[in-house]
C-alpha cells in the first residue's frame, strides 16, 4: 500500500493525511472551569484543529458523581467515575487536570506523565506544592506540563515568561494576584466598610467562599506567587519559607491614613530575584495613588514585570472566574496538542524550575514603613515613639496624629511613616515600643511599595 | 554506520544527537534593535539552544555600509553589504529582518520566504502595506511569518492574540499605540505645553524623530492597528481606508476643558469587530481620568482587548526602544526556530488575516463627542448651537462657556459633550454651524471614548 503521505508534507500533515487519530484528550474534573473548556473546545473545533493539525477531541471526563447536575453540559457517554478508565486508556495521549485539591489531584497527574501523557492543569495549590517534582518527572518522561490556568485566570503571565521573556532576565514581579483580597479591600477603601462587612458581601456576590481563608489570608496569591516564580525567575523554592500576611483586620481607619498620605491598600504578591537569593512575600501594601496597581480596583488582578531588557510591563485582567481560566486551559492545550503532534513534547517543560533557590528572610526586606500605634493621649508619648525609631536608625519621614481624644489620657492614634529602612530594625523599634505601657493595643504596620 | 540518536528521542535531539547543524540565521539590518537582537542572542546562547533543541547561530548581517560606527557590537566578518549573500544561502533557515522600510525590506522578506526560509520582522509599515500578501506566500510555502515586535515594542500582544486567545472571540481592542503621541499629549495635559514645544521636546529627547509626521500623524499607529487586527479579528483590511487624525493642532485649552469635564486626552487607536465590518481608528479622544488608559503616561503604550469569554485584559509596558522590541524579536526567533526544528514551520501564521473585511464609514461612528466652538460673544449663539445640535438629534449633556472675553462681542470658548450619537449627525450639525457668522475658527472635536 502507498503513503498516502508524500515526504515533503509536514509532520502534522503526514499524520493528518495517514489517516492518523485526533489527539484524544481525558478530562479529570468537569466542575465550572471544565464545563468551560469544554464549551471553548466544541466552539473552536475546526479552528483549533486547523491550528493542530488534526482535530482535538474529548474522550472521557472523570467525575466525582454520573448524577450531578454540573456535568449536563457535556454529552454523558464521555463520564465516568473511575480514574483507570481515562489514565489506562492508551489513547489518551492529554488529560487536563481541573478537579482541585492537593491529594487525588496530584496522584493523578503523576500518573499521567508517567504513562507518557501531556498534562495540563490550572492547579495551583498543586504545583505550589509539588511543581518542581512534576516537572521533573515530565522532563524525564518527555511529556509537556503546562499551566496558564494556575496564575492570574485568563491574564497570559506565563506565556509571557515563558515565551516573550525567553531572553530577558526578569528582575521583579509584583502583583495583585487574588481577586478576593482586591475586592475587599477596595470595598474598604471606596466605602469606608469594615474588613468582616466587605468580606460578606464578597461571599454573597460570590467572590469568595464560605470558608474565606485561602483567600483572604494570603495563601492562594502565595500558591500563584511560588508557581511564577518558576518561570520569572527559575527558582524551585521551599513554599512553606515565603513570607505570607493575610488582610484580616485591616481597620477602616488604615485606608483614612493611607489616603491622606496619598496611598491605597492593595493585596501584594512580591517577588524579586536578588543574585544570590530569590525575595518572594505576600502581603497588604500602601501604593501610591498615581500607580498603576492603586487603579486595579474589584476582582481584577494585575501583574507588573520589570524585565532587564524590556523594562516595566503591565498585565490586567479578570484573575479568575470559569471563562477567563477556561481560556487559559485552551490555550495550553493547543500547545501541548502541538508539540505532540511535532514529536517535540517535552520542550517548553525544560526551562522552568531549573534552580533551587533561598529565600530572603523577613527581616531583611527593605521598604518604607507604615507603623500606627494606638496610644493614651499623654505628653512625651511622641518623644518615645521617634525615639525608638531613632535608636534603631529609622528616620521618619512623615507624622501623624489622628483627631481629639473624646476625654483626657483616651486612646488616639499615631501615624508614622518612616524612610527606607530594614524590616529588622522596624522589629526592633516595635520590641521596644511594645514594653511602653501607653501602647493600647499591637502596631499596625504596612510595607509601602513605591511599584 | 549506526544511527547515534535512538527512535525513542525525540525530534530535535535526534537533530542534535546526529551532528545536525544548528538553525544559522541570517539578519537583514543592524540598527539599534538589529544590535539588541544580537546582544540577546549572544547573552542567551544556552539557555536559547536548550529550549530549540539545537543552537542558534548568526551566519550573516545584511549592513548598507561596512564602515558605520553602529555595526562595531557584532562580529565584523559576519557583515556584507549584498542581499544575495544572506538569501542565497542555502544554510540560511530564519532570517530576521530589522532594515525597516518598505521597498528593500518587502523585497527581501518575499525572496526570504520563497526560498523557504522563516521570516521574523518587526517591520508594521511593511505588514500593514503587504501582510496578508506575505502571509499568503509563507503558508503557501510553509514557513513561519512572525512579528511581535512590530506592535507595542515589548508588550506581548501579538502572541496573545495568537496564542493565548485561540480560543476566544475579540470583540474589541484599544490602544495607545504610539509612544510619542502619548508624550506629546501627556507633557501638554501635565505642563501646559503647546503642542509644537512638546513635539520639539521629544525631538530632543530622542522620542521623536527629526520628521515627526509618522508618529504625530497617526499613521504609525494606524499600521500597528492594521496589523493587531489581522490577528485580534482575523482580518485583512485596505489600510488606506482606515481612519486616521493626528494630534497636531490640538490647543492647550482643550485640555484644560476636558481635565475640567473629568478627562484625559489619549491618542487611541481603535478595533472593533461589528460582524458585517470592522471598525478601525486612530484618533486623539477623550478617556474618563478614572480608566486605566488614562493613566498610561508618558511614552508608555498600552492596549486593553475584551475578549467575550476572557473579559477586559489590558497590556502595557514600553512600546518601542532597542531592547524592548529586541526581546520581542528574540521570541520570534525562538518560536520560529522551534518550529523548523519540529517540522511544524507554517502552522502559527494559518490563523492570520485570514479573511477579507470591509471597513465601517467614519459617519456610522457612534460615541459622545467634544465640541469647542470659538464663537464672538453675542446674544442668541448659545441658542444657535444648540439648536443645530437638535436639529439632527443630538442631545447635550452638559455645556460650558470659558472665561470672560476681553471686549465686547470677542471671541469666546463655548464647549459643548454630546449625548451617544452618531458621527454622520454630528458631521451636519457642523456643517449648519459652519455657514453662522459668529464661527471664528473651525469647531474643534473629540470623540469620547468610555474605555
Amino acid at each position: 500500500m502507498s503513503d498516502p503521505a508524500p515526504a515533503s508534507a509536514s509532520r502534522p500533515e503526514r499524520r493528518r493525511l495517514r489517516g492518523e487519530p485526533p489527539i484524544r484528550i481525558g478530562m479529570l474534573g468537569c466542575g465550572t472551569v471544565g464545563g468551560g473548556v469544554l464549551r471553548l473546545l466544541a466552539d473552536n473545533r475546526a479552528y483549533l484543529g486547523d491550528r493542530v493539525g488534526v482535530p482535538l477531541e474529548v474522550k472521557h471526563v472523570l467525575v466525582r458523581d454520573l448524577d450531578r447536575e454540573r456535568v449536563a453540559a457535556c454529552d454523558r457517554a464521555l463520564l465516568t467515575t473511575d480514574p483507570d478508565v481515562v489514565l489506562g486508556d492508551p489513547e489518551i495521549e492529554l488529560v487536563v487536570e481541573v478537579m482541585g485539591g492537593e491529594t487525588l489531584a496530584g496522584e493523578l497527574v503523576a500518573r499521567a506523565i508517567d504513562s507518557g501523557k501531556g498534562v495540563v492543569t490550572a492547579n495551583k495549590a498543586l504545583l505550589s506544592a509539588r511543581g518542581p517534582e512534576l516537572i521533573d518527572r515530565a522532563i524525564e518522561r518527555r511529556v509537556d506540563l503546562a499551566f496558564e490556568g494556575a496564575v492570574g485566570g485568563g491574564i497570559p503571565i506565563i506565556r509571557t515568561l515563558r515565551d516573550s521573556l525567553a531572553s530577558d532576565w526578569v528582575q521583579s514581579l509584583t502583583g495583585i494576584m487574588n481577586g478576593t483580597s482586591n475586592y475587599v479591600l477596595t470595598k474598604m477603601s471606596q466605602e469606608g466598610a469594615t474588613c468582616e462587612d466587605a468580606i460578606a458581601e464578597a461571599q454573597a456576590l460570590g467572590y469568595a467562599e464560605a470558608d474565606p481563608s485561602l483567600d483572604v489570608d494570603g495563601y492562594d496569591a502565595a500558591h500563584k506567587l511560588v508557581v511564577a516564580a518558576m518561570l520569572a525567575f527559575g527558582a524551585r523554592v521551599d513554599p512553606a519559607q515565603v513570607f505570607v500576611e493575610g488582610i484580616r483586620g485591616i481597620d477602616p481607619v488604615d485606608h483614612v491614613f493611607a489616603d491622606r498620605f496619598g496611598y491605597v491598600i492593595k493585596p501584594l504578591a512580591i517577588g524579586r530575584d536578588l543574585g544570590e537569593s530569590i525575595e518572594l512575600r505576600v502581603h497588604p501594601a500602601l501604593v501610591p495613588k498615581t500607580s498603576v496597581l492603586a487603579n486595579i480596583s474589584g476582582v481584577l488582578n494585575a501583574i507588573r514585570l520589570e524585565g532587564r531588557a524590556l523594562g516595566p510591563c503591565l498585565l490586567s485582567g479578570r484573575g479568575a472566574g470559569d471563562l477567563p481560566t477556561a481560556v487559559s486551559v485552551v490555550a495550553d492545550i493547543l500547545d501541548v496538542a502541538r508539540s505532540i503532534v511535532a514529536g517535540v513534547a517535552g520542550l517548553t517543560t525544560r526551562g522552568i524550575a531549573t534552580k533551587t533557590r533561598p529565600l530572603m528572610a523577613r527581616e531583611k526586606i527593605v521598604a518604607r514603613y507604615y507603623l500606627r500605634f494606638s496610644v493614651k493621649d499623654q505628653p512625651g508619648v511622641m518623644a518615645k515613639l521617634a525615639g525608638a525609631l531613632g535608636d534603631v536608625g529609622a528616620s521618619i519621614e512623615q507624622m501623624v496624629q489622628h483627631g481629639l481624644p473624646s476625654e483626657e489620657g483616651g486612646p488616639v492614634d499615631v501615624v508614622m511613616i518612616t524612610h527606607r529602612t530594614t524590616e529588622g530594625a522596624i522589629d526592633r523599634a516595635l520590641e521596644a515600643v511594645g514594653r511602653e505601657s501607653f501602647l493600647r493595643r499591637p502596631v499596625r504596620l504596612f510595607r509601602i511599595e513605591d511599584v
